[in-house]
């Protein structure tokens, strides 16, 4: 996703197609008076430029009335220690998303999802997150499908407890 | 603001200071389809990293209970044409200063001023934004003035009529 040679390359070689959804994105964790620009730059580049990216090439293959889902997280919401880099860039999406859905062709929809901690992820993150409720992964898959198979655009999906 | 090295020779250079005020930030603007990666990447060294740099550099050297007020705008509430890399990067640093303002220490204080267009600038940007009230460039300093002299942090200050 930080290559535009290698997106449009897997447009090209995977041919016809109505969606997109997109859960990666590579974010550096730091406390902000600790955090160098090349941490700040690689999350930028990944989370945040490749997910435009991802909708800025893919809207040239995608099929019409065609649908983008890019992930977020609650982070920009809820902020906790470590994640200025992960919470920035989340905020930055959001926003993105909320604007250029104006000014997609062919009814192209964009939306992105912006949820809380996975249960299934919570043995990894639960302790530098103190009081969050973690979701099921199912909750986020549906929140997913609302996005994919529904007809709205330009929305932020919370799947927060 | 793109120069660690350049922020921390100003910093230095100044001496001892309490607030620091930014209002430039370069925006390229292009319809979303058109606008390259070189395109997003300007806007985003310049409005956001740049930005981000001011304090993350800044930090080291203001005097306690300091200040920093960085800019935005309000094309990331209300979207117009060609604007998509200046909407997206100011919801990266609104949010940016919502969230670090937990983290800052000494009792600095972080806040970004996002008014709508300049009625001193009308001429200028007033053809591309049908239906926005100007506010006169007085007001968006008394904005400055209340996040440089008050005790707020944290906050998104809008300037809009």
């Amino acid at each position: 996703m930080t290559s535009e040679a290698s997106l449009r390359k897997l447009f090209k070689d995977v041919g016809h197609f109505d969606a997109v959804v997109n859960t990666v994105g590579v974010c550096e964790y730091a406390n902000f008076t600790e955090m160098t620009e090349e941490q700040w730059m690689s999350t930028i580049l990944s989370k945040m430029m490749g997910q435009i990216n991802i909708i800025r090439i893919g809207q040239e293959y995608i099929a019409d009335k065609g649908s983008f889902t890019l992930i977020t997280g609650i982070l920009n919401i809820k902020p906790i220690p470590f994640a200025i880099a992960d919470a920035t860039t989340s905020g930055a999406i959001d926003t993105f998303v909320k604007c250029v859905a104006f000014e997609m062709p062919r009814g192209i929809r964009v939306n992105s999802i912006n949820p809380t901690v996975l249960k299934e992820a919570w043995d990894v993150y639960g302790e530098m997150m103190p009081g969050f409720q973690p979701v099921p992964g199912k909750l986020v898959g549906k929140a997913f499908e609302r996005s994919v198979d529904g007809f709205i655009t330009g929305q932020v999906i919370y799947v927060d407890a």
